[in-house]
């Protein structure tokens, strides 16, 4: 504890006062294997938060891939490299045929911004629709569209945000039909206001799974609709799969699988690599190509062979341990789990997920919904307290969020049910 | 070679064609050793050309660190760790006083975004002093910026862009304190003119060596009246030093203390994780808490154990190799074989460096100095030819552009100012 203090202090001092960490006190992380990390004291915890580590911490296929290709070669992609084009082509077999070439980058932010350089070029529009509490990037573009925390950046003439299509608040009697049309009718207000304004829109640019804004149950062909509208006003669908994709849903290797819709752009960053930094954008080769005339993109680290071997490894991993199908079978068990705790908690307001990525929306009374912010918080810290770590999200921070490793079993989910329902009574 | 042209057939339909690569018939490369690489046919090339691997390909001090800690534990800095702690107070430690705090990124381009939003926040200013024939990164913002080739975005009203201080095209009789006044009177009309369009100025941002627009001769002063002019106008000073830093120059570990001026903000990259995906951004802790308390910056890869892990094994092989001390012997050994070459070749028109850094401009003859674009392409081509990476670089594409691995010696030296005496014969 007061190692732990002094580094906290230390840190503080070099790498900013404010500079984000969990937790009331921060866990201190020193080792991890498969759902498992142990902090400096010895102590375990089961990671129930962290996708980056996607087929489990240190996976040792993973490991031994970078280990690998580090001490063999490590440049950019101006020299011809086997790796990389052998990856972008199995990459790309996972996608709609449409969707038939990538470029790479570094990271989730480096793949949006280029997504967006990419919509604005082919259309010529400048204008972005986003969700309201949404994230796609700490960039200056980026940043100045996020709507989920403050930013310095004024939100910008080009941009519009859109209501979260969240049917556990905003319902009110309407089948899924109507539902539907009713968010996308916000959509097509988004567009008309920018058209309005002078500005031709370049994208709408959103999660499938909606995960920032909390992660609502999906409303049956709203992504249909709103992408409909967005096209017919001359804008491209990017699709940010950073959170959803490389089968976090168990259903499909892609959030935007789960809306029957094939994006214009997809960017993709965290699970790629298992924690090694490479993000990447697909989109038809007639973009890229076109784009690339345009504007001579290139990125240093994007795609060296080391980052290619890494995220080769993880698509092994994928197939070769049958991670969607766990992610399937051990989703579809946690979440009866957490449906059981629901009808024995009354915090308990809604359960919604796919596959290994869950919320829970904690909420004072059933009846108006008052959001449980003091009390969710403190279930994370109460969670971190009997070994498990989670997070919470959401525009009123109620939503326990869940996204485990990809490898999390049955055995898992029990200690993560029991310790949840023991918390709970102890809130 | 047929393997190779299918192998780039495939890049082509599934990267894109117009993706950059060197070279008329690009370079297989899948090997990589010191200041050595090798290609599929076994055949050895002395790489003269790339600053990324900066203590040598494959080092295993660096290798052995990635692989180490990749098994142990890589997840973002939202928990506390060690390694990035240590690392961040190593870092910055090498700098001013002033500069006394770290945020990590993965790249340049993040670490130049990064630095903008900091100056644009502070300033309150969003006004941008690039020098003509620059690049500084390819997300958007930076983009839009970029001077040194065509993007399809348009020439923003927030930038200005100024002169290449220029000594050999630019001279013109003055004296060196002369052209350092002339080159900082463009930067004064630059501001002015941001000022007059009402645009308060943000920061000057530049390379201290200027290496995309030609590594010119560095005028002595230029930069510190370049900066006086932009800090009285109240913007600050972002130093690039993802080309000149981590001891390129061999006189010291950052390009900026060549020029005497301690920078508000630097922004690094390339060469710090030894092709491992790290950059950062280094400031004064006032000016990195104040901006975190209103931005919530994260950057989930940024800083996490592995990239620190490699980007400490890098600072380690600088210390005990004496790199610096490396670079700046036979950087002086490489630099007055080049001016024996001059000597002997009409077509030499200027040589200069720093350190390990050198540029060779091409000229078609030494009164006029016309650009020797086309044979400069030729020669790069017939270097490869020769078993030696380098590249081109400047305004009108005629610098020779060699910036090696930091652990090139006087043997290596040898063979590239033979090899370059033999293809200038050629040529």
């Amino acid at each position: 504890m007061s190692s732990d203090s002094t580094l906290l202090e230390r840190r503080f001092r070099v790498m900013g006062r404010n500079a984000p960490l969990f937790y009331d006190r921060p866990v201190h992380l020193v080792r991890g294997k498969g759902v498992w990390v142990e902090d400096a004291d010895g102590r375990t915890y089961l990671d129930v938060y962290n996708n980056v580590p996607n087929v489990g911490h240190c996976h040792p296929h993973v490991v031994e891939a970078i280990a690998r290709q580090a001490a063999t070669l490590n440049l950019h992609t101006r020299y011809l490299h086997e790796t990389v084009v052998r990856y972008a082509e199995r990459l790309t077999a996972t996608f709609d045929g449409s969707l038939n070439a990538a470029t790479f980058t570094c990271s989730g932010t480096e793949s949006n911004e280029l997504a967006l350089r990419m919509a604005r070029y082919r259309t010529g529009g400048k204008g972005i629709i986003v969700s309201d509490f949404s994230y796609h990037g700490n960039s200056e573009t980026l940043a100045s569209v996020t709507t989920c925390f403050p930013v310095p950046e004024p939100f910008p003439a080009f941009a519009r945000k859109v209501a979260i299509p969240d049917p556990f608040r905003d319902r009110q009697g309407r089948s899924d039909e109507e539902l539907g049309d009713y968010f996308a009718a916000k959509v097509r207000e988004a567009v008309r206001s920018l058209q309005a304004d002078g500005i031709p829109i370049a994208a709408l640019l959103i999660d499938p799974l909606f995960a920032n804004e909390g992660l609502p149950e999906l409303v049956p062909n709203y992504v249909a609709k709103a992408v409909g509208i967005v096209r017919e006003a001359g804008g491209l669908f990017i699709c940010d799969e950073v959170q959803a994709g490389f089968g976090r849903t168990g259903d499909a290797m892609w959030g935007h699988q789960l809306a029957n819709v094939v994006p214009d752009i997809v960017s993709l960053g965290k699970p790629m690599g298992n924690g090694h930094p490479i993000g990447g954008v697909i989109a038809a080769s007639d973009l890229i190509d076109s784009f690339g005339l345009a504007a001579t993109y290139f990125n240093t680290f994007g795609g060296n062979p080391v980052s290619a071997a890494a995220a080769t490894a993880v698509l092994d991993v994928i197939e070769q341990e049958s991670l969607l199908e766990n992610g399937r079978r051990v989703g579809a068990y946690v979440r009866a789990g957490l449906e059981r705790l629901m009808a024995q908690h009354a915090i308990i307001g809604n359960v919604r997920g796919h596959g290994l990525f869950f919320g829970l929306e904690l909420v004072e009374d059933d009846a108006a919904r008052t959001p449980a912010t003091a009390k969710t918080k403190r279930l994370v810290n109460m969670m971190r307290d009997r070994g498990i770590l989670l997070s919470k999200i959401g525009r009123y921070d109620n939503i326990l969020k869940m996204r485990p490793p990809m490898v999390f079993t049955e055995e898992n989910a029990d200690l993560l049910l029991s310790a949840l329902d023991d918390a709970l009574n102890a809130l």
